[in-house]
């Protein structure tokens, strides 16, 4: 469920235009994540904090705060909640993540994982999404606790789905669409629908938000996944090609088996099943020979095009800009990814 | 979470006297659990199903049964779906625990880890645990939610500090005590109390139901924990010395420990730490030369006589007769484990 947060880390400067204004509001954030750890039991504080780290992108709980935005001047204590909960969701699914891909480091710092041992890694992920759910329950109606359970529940889905076509060449498009849209875009459109409804927006508006984040989650996904082949490990922080490397097959590769020669193909396929070593220099080779940057970027551009649609008819509602923003920045991070030679 | 469930399987007629009583409402909680696998996407609905399997023994539905009992003509629809919110939750708890454990095999079938593979297993007991959430905010208040939440939270702290705790005997009587509280007991006292609750019993009922519920679920454990090493292998289904063998120190064995001569203990100290092979054939023999039954059976029956004294204030609400009838269930249990020799 992790694979944006894992992922390619944007220099600051793209993030900062927009996320500038977020300052107070996520540092209000951090402010109430370390005050939910006094409502853990005593012998697992610690743990929790571990995994409450504040370096990471804060991507959910930014639509949040951008989706129910009213003006610059007010932090709503209810924003900051269900920021609050959406990130702990995310931060108990990179805690499971961390466990089934058997990753040593995440941000610099080992994973709990790592520190802790992976069962209870797994118990210390369950502990960290039932408190978010716990938290969810704060609200005077059981909405957000519905909306973010059945969200939590799509995006395992997705990430089984992953998990068990790992490993094989039997992947549809349609099912890489279906597994990004239940992993990734599934928290995205969740984080946008609550922010939106927190604040007391009109139905339609609501509804436009989560499309938009939706769309964006899906895009981003995707621009995630290019990223595993066109990114700079300097910046990402990660290897390049581990994607390929775990048998996980993204749109890049997809795009490139469709567009390879036969015997190539073979060759890449049985990768792929684990019947030979990967070679990620080589295929990023062929990927850039193919057009794949192209191709995949194409795909992105065209989530990103239908999450601004999305918001077409609501110029004038003051999360709109900021959320545009968000799309800008994609876009941004999405070309700063393009090879050098075609 | 597990250790109740897994372990000593009653002959069937020692619960049936009570138990029978339930057959209407348990029929209706399994096609309410079936019915339930419609609200998972298509792609996981098998998998679901598999886990959903019917041949548990329901504990905690009784225990919500129970605790809600208005009489044996109606089977509420709300005590139904607490019933199914508590089993779902213990479901998602044992598929965590039997990839932690390693385990093949549960209740005569393959369990989920070995079926799909440890890394699918993990987010099928997060999306079997969301559901379980889902469903708990299908009340018209978030009281169900936040309860199970939080009791969840508490359950997955106690496993891990007994995670932690493994093949150390670094244990103190209160660590054990404190174990089995959270990871078993919060449970059973929270099944007790939406229970109570549900059914609209009066608050002081409902705190007394609820302490019965943890001091019958403490009881439980530690049967459980003395069925480890007193159990039929015929009847129980499982190897005994199984908490030994996986360096987890419970009351039997803590008891065992403080009675041992020096040399004796050294040497049971050092399989615990994994330093050499246990002997269970051995440590079994010093049991029954030590009394160690006599000595674990009178902490269940403190337990259990504190359980019973719960309720002596309500002998007229109708949950009462049938709460102390799981009581003398499980005090038969106990004494059914009863060495033939000291």
């Amino acid at each position: 469920m992790n694979a944006p947060a894992s992922a390619a880390r944007p220099p600051d400067h793209a993030f900062s235009s927009v996320f500038a204004l977020l300052g107070p509001h996520l540092l209000e954030l951090d402010r109430f994540l370390h005050g939910q750890l006094a409502a853990f039991e005593p012998e697992i504080r610690a743990m929790a904090d571990y995994c409450i780290d504040t370096s990471g992108k804060r991507i959910r709980p930014a639509l949040v705060f951008f989706s129910g935005w009213r003006g610059p001047d007010q932090i709503s204590p209810d924003l900051v909640r269900v920021a609050a909960v959406v990130e702990l969701v995310h931060l108990a699914t990179l805690v499971h993540d961390d466990i089934m891909d058997a990753a040593e480091v995440r941000r610099g710092r080992r994973t709990a994982a790592r520190e802790y041992g992976a069962t209870a890694a797994v118990l210390l992920g369950d502990a960290l999404f039932a408190h978010a759910l716990n938290l969810a329950t704060q609200f005077p109606t059981t909405e957000v606790c519905s909306a973010v359970s059945e969200s939590t529940r799509r995006v395992c889905t997705g990430e089984i789905m992953q998990t068990l076509r790992r490993g094989s060449t039997r992947l549809t498009r349609a099912d890489y669409q279906r597994i990004i849209d239940l992993k990734t875009a599934e928290l995205f459109r969740v984080s946008c629908f609550l922010g939106a409804r927190q604040a007391g927006f009109d139905p339609g508006y609501v509804e436009a938000v989560s499309r938009f984040g939706r769309h964006l989650g899906i895009a981003y996904q995707i621009y995630d996944d290019l990223a595993d082949f066109f990114g700079e490990e300097k910046r990402t922080g990660k290897t390049l090609g581990t994607d390929l490397a775990s048998g996980k097959v993204t749109l890049p590769l997809f795009l490139l088996m469709e567009r390879l020669p036969a015997a190539e193909r073979e060759e890449l396929t049985a990768e792929i099943l684990g019947q030979r070593p990967v070679q990620p220099a080589l295929h990023l080779r062929q990927m850039r020979e193919l057009g794949i940057y192209g191709a995949v970027a194409e795909v992105v551009m065209t989530e990103a095009a239908a999450a601004t649609a999305a918001l077409q008819a609501w110029p004038a509602e003051p999360p709109t800009p900021l959320l545009l923003g968000l799309g800008e920045v994609l876009r941004g991070q999405v070309a700063a990814l393009r090879p050098a030679t075609p």
